[in-house]
């Protein structure tokens, strides 16, 4: 199927807007008109430019307040909408959205709105132009899809159909029936078809309209279901994304269109209209790896947690430490900053690397090079919206390349194994692209979006959200801060996951690492929250471990000090061998704690 | 009366939090437990910093899912009590507040609700406690102030009362009457008052409450109905603010704790408990100042204008440019920054600056030194909460100080008078204090907010909102960018006022001034929209004129192009004689297009 966007979806000017809407590869655009009105180019020139970029004009948009009013206002109407029309044919463009009115001039009478929608698609087809009539969920008179379908059906001229909009259909359906209305309209009158998402808000429709629109997929409505509906019809022209949001219009056009277009191919998947490679969900983290200009300060971080230096990379400067089955690259090459440590790549046990890369590149993810040097294993590797290199991974499998190969053991002992694995990796993600990130992993990697939570950091509420296999293997959490500006301030982590956090975090500290201290006041009130046995909530103060408890089981977990961008995070899950997982969340409860911590500990040290 | 705020409702650590607020001039605070978790501090620390600082702990907040609970449950919620209320005494802090049950647990029996909360009110009493029970608006079963008085009074402890909270009684209310029920309740049980607004949205009610609260003034409540209300029962405790607001959250802590006791100020004026001095109203801009390093394209622009030179500062590298009633002072003094002119202070013409600056004094805004340099005439002056400095002027005055006398003639001509006045100022205001601007040009100087209105810019969604006073003759528009990041991104300006638009602008370009070019697709929309007399268009189209048109008239209008963070706009208002003021606006209908074509000229020349 032909993918669209409306311009107003993306920020910049009306050049930007195109050449990210074609270099995400969109058949075709809405043209906005503000976007027009704004524009110095002539109609001329944008139709020139589309051209040349390979987009259709699919849509002009909007024109308002037309129909179901008195005469002479009509009359004032047809000569604007004759204006559009010269306007349209200079652009090469062939369908116009109409809105249902929202004017107070508009009367509550089907048969003249009818009438009037005739007379404007008999101008139009002057033109050569079709007029597309769309029901707005907060319009005067007509707020439906059904009642602005009996109009265009009453109206009965060729040159007039339907637009269908799956916000404003979605956002006033309260069940799967609301559809069905869809199966009576022939596919043939449907002349557009638009789509955005939208979280499920309890608002007023027109400011969660204005506001909050997203990329199909990263709300709460079923866009499948509506399109299935529409395809059912016969429906053959383009899906076309039509999202108002605050976050987009500030955020760059490209990345913007990426996503957009990403969500669009996911949603041809989801209703069997697009061939992607199978989605190879990863199986386990086979490695973090951290960047960084001065190996020195992770080095002793590491060999106090009990980590081992167990290989060397046998072309670049990057270190294997290793304990238990984390594992965890030292890379002070080229892409180190000077700000210090940060987690640049995550390995990912995969049943199948080439296919999970093949299936990323469908959807979008930049390829990464196979080999990062001449003699290297080859490796499948993209990029994520964050930036952050996922390398998928098939560690110590006889029959695929294996990372592994690419390092010499240093003959070091191996690592006591406090620590088991990794239990979760947090990421930063760019404030702009929190949506887009959940439904890159979800969509790209086949992992499982858990619900977005509030954090309260001492300087702004921060969002969480993680995204997980079946088994727990693969933990990520997705985290935001409150503020554009706060992509750096936040670090990043790595939880490692032991069996007994008491153990690991004592034998931490009597290796000279520093632990993150936590305030007595928090340990005053676990006491009135929870019963501990005798000394218990004494060892979780001495250490500065927190205590937190689901359903599920209980969570207990420390925190290192924060060096460059990084810290690590002790975890111990409890329950887990019940066979229902264990604990299951990440311990959001004590996080504003933490934060605090972190930020008096950095105000104190500066580290 | 006492005020007193929630350390919840400021940024940063408790300590900060502290600081912000006794500078502010609070007496006391509402301790939020969170921020308590999160300090370092002991209780004994923060009792005794509090002290310090002359801060009395109000409140500590809250205790959640109490009452009506099964008696295991209730046992539980005892024993975390007493931990409490052992908390409690070492902070020295003497009521609780206790928010009507959330719990699933929770059932529907308020006999049991009132003997639970009795039972936990004796043993409060033990400690010297007072428990304040307060319906939360999504209360499981308790949620209107009248229901959870009715649970205390069937209780019938001295030690438990209720606490109001403007904002869980104001977003159920519907009308004046849902407030009488207040009368019912004796003063002495009612045992604290906490004080938020809000906008008027349309939204669930808990998410309002979490992210959209505000101080009182900067919402749609009538707050000081209630305060009324409550203060004829004989209440005589704190007026307390607890505030949940996202952008509070990130705001620097110092500047939102002033906005918030200014918020108070004139609460307490409204309802009669505060003497301030008077609003002194300005009547009309004595002058507008900016500052700049380098002089030369300012004197170009202006020249080009029509402006004249017509005096210089007597002992300060400060000059006068004049044309109608139109002042423009250019200072190339210290306080100039590199980044080019900008609009630093505004002069308002005042019938009494020293009342007028006695009240922005007593309403916590900055007092600036009365005279710049020893021998200047001395000048009433206030910093407003964007930095630009305000000076109360009598000009042509002779028993008041002028301005004016600094100055010594030029002996240069006089203008050629394209320009009539300062039609309105553009200001940029930071992104964390839209509200408080807003609510400061207001209750410090008396003028009046408008609507604020949300504006396109090719980057982001910016908000605008204008105060003015009565006759139009001080106009200032407060503007905000989309993020944090554009406080320094977006221009301000100075609107001339003249009375024919096109031959000031022709005037303009002849003497070498360069107009903001605006797309010729605006004049094709223009075209499709209204009718213009020949040529009419053209000539705008030529001059980059933009045209909009309200209920009271016209309104044309056109911008040089941006010196540093400068430009000026040419305005005709039409109408205005006809008595009822002419066009309201300022054009926001076409801001998207000056936006862009702003962005335009950046992109091809920098400037």
């Amino acid at each position: 199927m032909r993918t669209s966007i409306a311009t107003v979806s993306l920020s910049g000017s009306l050049t930007e807007k195109l050449d990210a809407a074609a270099r995400a590869g969109f058949d075709g655009v809405e043209l906005f008109e503000n976007d027009l009105l704004a524009s110095p180019l002539t109609p001329e020139d944008i139709r020139a430019r589309c051209a040349d970029l390979g987009l259709r004009i699919d849509l002009y948009q909007p024109m308002r307040d037309v129909e179901a009013v008195p005469e002479a206002e009509f009359a004032r109407n047809l000569r604007r909408a004759r204006h559009k029309f010269e306007l349209m044919r200079r652009l090469g463009a062939d369908t116009v959205l109409v809105c249902s009115s929202v004017s107070p001039q508009a009367v509550d009478d089907d048969a003249l709105a009818a009438e009037q929608l005739a007379r404007l698609a008999g101008l139009a087809a002057e033109y050569g132009i079709r007029v597309a009539y769309e029901a707005l969920a907060w319009g005067r008179h007509v707020s439906t899809y059904d009642h602005a379908w009996r109009i265009v059906e009453t109206a009965g001229h060729p040159a007039l159909g339907t637009c269908l909009d799956s916000f404003h259909i979605l956002s006033r359906a309260f069940g799967p029936a609301d559809l069905e209305g869809i199966a009576a309209i022939p596919g043939e009158k449907i002349f557009f078809l638009q789509l955005a998402d939208a979280p499920l808000l309890a608002m007023d429709v027109l400011q969660w309209s204005r506001h909050y629109r997203c990329f199909p997929g990263q709300g709460g409505f079923d866009i499948a279901a509506l399109v299935r509906h529409v395809l059912a019809t016969g429906y053959d022209g383009p899906l076309s994304l039509e999202v108002f949001n605050d976050v987009f219009r500030q955020a760059e056009a490209g990345p913007t269109a990426v996503d957009a277009r990403r969500s669009l191919l996911l949603l041809q998947e989801a209703v069997g209209k697009a061939i992607l490679p199978d989605p190879v969900v990863p199986t386990g983290v086979a490695f973090a790896e951290l960047v960084t200009p001065d190996a020195e300060p992770l080095a002793d971080l590491l060999g106090a947690l009990g980590f081992t230096r167990t290989a060397r990379h046998r072309g670049k400067p990057v270190a294997l430490w290793e304990q238990g089955d984390a594992r965890i690259l030292v890379n002070t090459g080229p892409a180190a900053r000077r700000d210090g440590p940060r987690l640049a790549a995550i390995g990912l046990e995969s049943p199948d690397p080439a296919g999970a890369a093949r299936r990323a590149e469908a959807l979008l993810a930049p390829v990464l090079p196979r080999r990062r040097a001449p003699r290297d294993a080859p490796l499948d590797a993209v990029a994520a919206p964050d930036g952050t290199e996922l390398f998928f991974c098939a560690t110590g499998r006889p029959d695929l390349p294996d990372w592994r190969a690419d390092f010499a053991d240093t003959g070091l002992p191996p690592a006591r194994a406090d620590i088991r694995g990794i239990d979760h990796l947090a990421l930063t993600q760019p404030w702009h692209h929190f949506d887009e990130a959940a439904l890159f992993h979800r969509g790209v990697l086949g992992l499982d979006a858990q619900e977005s939570v509030d954090v309260a950091d001492p300087y702004g509420l921060m969002r969480s959200r993680a995204v997980t296999n079946a088994d727990g293997s693969v933990r990520i959490a997705l985290t935001v801060g409150a503020a554009p500006t706060d992509d750096t301030v936040h670090a990043q982590h790595i939880a490692l996951a032991t069996d007994d956090v008491v153990a690991a975090a004592r034998r931490f500290r009597d290796a000279g690492g520093r632990l993150l201290p936590v305030p007595a006041n928090y340990y005053d009130d676990l006491a009135a929250r929870f019963e501990f046995a005798d000394g218990e909530l004494e060892t979780y103060r001495d250490l500065g471990i927190l205590y937190d408890r689901d359903a599920h089981g209980a969570f207990r977990h420390c925190y290192t000090r924060t060096v460059g961008r990084v810290f690590f995070e002790l975890v111990q899950r409890d329950g887990g061998d019940g066979g229902d997982g264990g604990y299951r969340g990440y311990g959001a409860a004590n996080a504003p704690v933490r934060l605090a911590a972190q930020h008096t500990a950095r105000a104190l040290t500066g580290g």
